[in-house]
């Protein structure tokens, strides 16, 4: 069961051994008798006694890596001259980079672009503020800021270990919907500071994405932001994670025929994410929704101290004032969201929701539970991940939500604009497509891109 | 006189007239008597009535293109359609972007990049905080920054109309040395904002580079940010003009065959440039030194208060503490460095100096005095401009020394750097090129570069 749950990376052998019949055949069998799943295979170098070849082989993990290594080389005497790591190699030197948009090849290019050319439009944008966004980059670009406090599934590993998902983030931006994004990891936690930092680094920006910063912490420094800037910014792990749980949820009612004013929802995990998803809900129409904290559900008899997200939530949901434990809360519910992390739901809990019960078990990279635990008992169900189906993926939203939002030069993203992005994704999935198994597109939208540069450019 | 200093720039004229022989030439006459540099002439509609053309005319100014056109009105009865800048042009939409460095095709190219795949690489860094100079961009990217107090010759014009600058150091950056640099335009002039900020930001750069930050300011915050970031620190209008000028006086003295701690030298000018290069030229060995500030020669009898610069240069030029006024000082003098403004210094001034007099008068884009003022008095004239012989331009320093900063993964860049720098500039003019107008390369050598992304990768 491991084995089919993990999503595994490609490594590359470089082998050399004996140049003998039928070797290769041996080599390519322990690998696959040891669930290596064997792809290229190059030859790099022949003489009469030794061969060296490159081998690529998808794993389940480091330690399945390790495995097979000892293994060519205890059973088969196979000397390893080099293991490498597809993932490492990719990321070597980093993912994004500059590039000019104008040739520099002459003297004349050179005084067009810098001084003293350049000259003229700084004094016209001096002359005219709102010039900084015809002349300029800022009208294309956006500030990827983090703490490094909440990475994936990580936790906090600081802004330095951040910077790939920044860079991941920033590349996704360009490439799926033509936004120039540049990763700010800033080496503080203090939120008076983070806020301090962004207003101050924000006129070279025309939005800012809040990415991975900690709950409550992430509420306190958008709502500071949303306040005191001029450009609208986001904080993609609330936000993003609401627009396409969603966009998600829109087309499982479809399915299901029932409606969002009318169902029962059971909700756990509380912070930034399970925040803005019962936000987007409620705004959406949802009336019956039950939210689960460490320590049980969410109601007006507890007190939240300083944290306005679980405020807003005893405030706004639970209609009844409800107390008790998640498998009180599951009897008859038709919708389950997992913003949580892995084990918090059994299959019992699954067991007493309503018919045609939709689970969405978005913690990552471990869901609360998986598809095949409770394939019998429930009719939709959606991960965060890429190896199952109905993959409820923020990707979907962020960067196709800051295309429009700087084409129309938004000084905000308000709630009428997320609920409008959810609809435009769920409206991705045709009604003759729609089944339960496919939901959502799971991934972006790929066929346009060609890689690096080539993806369409938006119209303005 | 005036015409030809002027750097000028291409306007391009859309032109609708009689459709009648001889009136194109009619017009072009009109556009070269009135001083206009016609370039390319393109026919965008045609009539049996009229004719509509685009020509692209070379002009001085705002004032000259105006009236060019006037004058085709008034004279000719032309119906000028659009008139168009292409400097204007070349910005809009700014002048750089984001580029991925790997394809985006498929499934496994997002988890390559993004979730999960990028999960391996962060614990990577998080357990080795040094991976993070290869497994991200870290290692060759540099953030310009700036507040926006001192941007060219325009002065504290803000850090929106300060970011077309910025961008186009941006792109000398990535075009001249393969360094991929941010602009970051901060909206405070508060020097500990600035320093904090710019600590809190550093994780995601392999080093900063400062510039267009007013005096003495510039200093604090440089010494600031040397203290307390691990990478280095480097500000351009200091450092940058110090290792220029060097260059170019290593180049002179070799034409003169005098030697630098025998001459004299006057300086006008105590700002961030003028303070960086006495400093490089007392390192380099010059031992008589008088430098200028805006109340005369700065000596050991006048108080300095807070500035750290002229506290500096009281204590380490002027060996005999001499007072005065610049004709005084410029009697016998070798050497005249001006970083003020213009009209500083004058003909009978400069007639005071030694034989093989060098003056460098750096002011942008208008130097203490023109070239052609002085012709018959020194034997080496140089300018910061790019229409006179000898042109002494920071973009001669800085792309190349950051390259070789992020290569070897230098942590400061100490006075040893500075005057390496200096001498590797020089040393591109081969003796056998030196003359007295052939002392620096003026502008940086952009024959390696085809435009954008083609300039060839550095070698680690």
């Amino acid at each position: 069961m491991e084995t089919q749950r993990a999503h595994g990376y490609n490594i590359t052998i470089r082998a050399e051994y004996s140049n003998r019949i039928g070797m290769l055949g041996k080599v390519t069998s322990l690998i696959g008798e040891m669930g290596g799943d064997i792809g290229a295979v190059d030859l790099a170098f022949s003489s009469r006694d030794n061969i060296v070849r490159d081998i690529t082989v998808r794993v389940r993990d480091n330690h399945h890596a390790q495995e097979i290594v000892r293994d060519l080389k205890k059973a088969l005497g196979v000397r390893v001259i080099n293991l490498s790591d597809a993932t490492f190699l990719a990321h070597l030197g980093g993912k994004i980079e500059i590039h000019s948009k104008i040739p520099l090849k002459t003297r004349n290019d050179l005084s067009l672009v810098y001084t003293p050319g350049v000259g003229r439009v700084s004094m016209a944008i001096h002359d005219d503020p709102k010039a900084v966004w015809n002349l300029t980059s800022k009208g294309n670009t956006v500030a990827v800021v983090t703490d490094g406090t909440a990475v994936l599934g990580l936790g906090d590993i600081g802004p330095a270990a951040a910077l790939p998902v920044m860079e991941g983030k920033a590349l996704l931006f360009k490439e799926l919907a033509g936004v120039d994004a540049w990763p700010i990891c800033l080496d503080t936690k203090d939120p008076d500071a983070i806020v301090e930092t962004v207003l101050q680094l924000s006129p070279g920006f025309g939005g800012v994405n809040l990415e991975d910063i900690s709950a409550p912490r992430c509420f306190y420094i958008e709502e500071q932001l949303r306040e005191r800037m001029d450009i609208p910014v986001f904080h993609d792990d609330q936000h993003g994670t609401a627009v396409v749980a969603l966009a998600a949820l829109t087309n499982s009612l479809r399915l299901v025929k029932k409606h969002i004013d009318e169902i029962k929802g059971v909700m756990v995990g509380a912070g930034a994410g399970g925040v803005a998803t019962a936000k987007i809900l409620v705004s959406a129409g949802m009336k019956n929704l039950l939210v689960f904290d460490r320590e049980g559900i969410i109601h007006r008899g507890r007190s939240y101290g300083t944290n306005p997200g679980k405020t807003w939530l005893a405030q706004h949901t639970n209609p009844d004032n409800l107390t008790g434990n998640l498998a009180q809360a599951m009897e008859g519910a038709d919708l389950f969201i997992g913003l949580s992390g892995p084990g918090v739901v059994t299959t019992e809990h699954v067991k007493r929701m309503n018919t045609d019960a939709i689970v969405f078990a978005m913690a990552n990279p471990d869901p609360e539970i998986y598809p095949e635990e409770v394939e019998s008992y429930v009719r939709i169900m959606a991960t965060g991940r890429s190896d199952y189906p109905n993959q409820v993926n923020n990707a979907l939203c962020f960067p196709g939500l800051f295309r429009g939002v700087l084409d129309v030069r938004a000084r905000q993203i308000n709630e009428e604009m997320k609920l409008a992005a959810a609809r435009a994704i769920a409206s991705t999935v045709a009604a003759s497509e729609l089944n339960e198994e496919y939901i959502m597109q799971g991934r972006p939208d790929l066929s346009g891109c060609q890689g690096s540069g080539a993806c369409p450019e938006p119209k303005p």
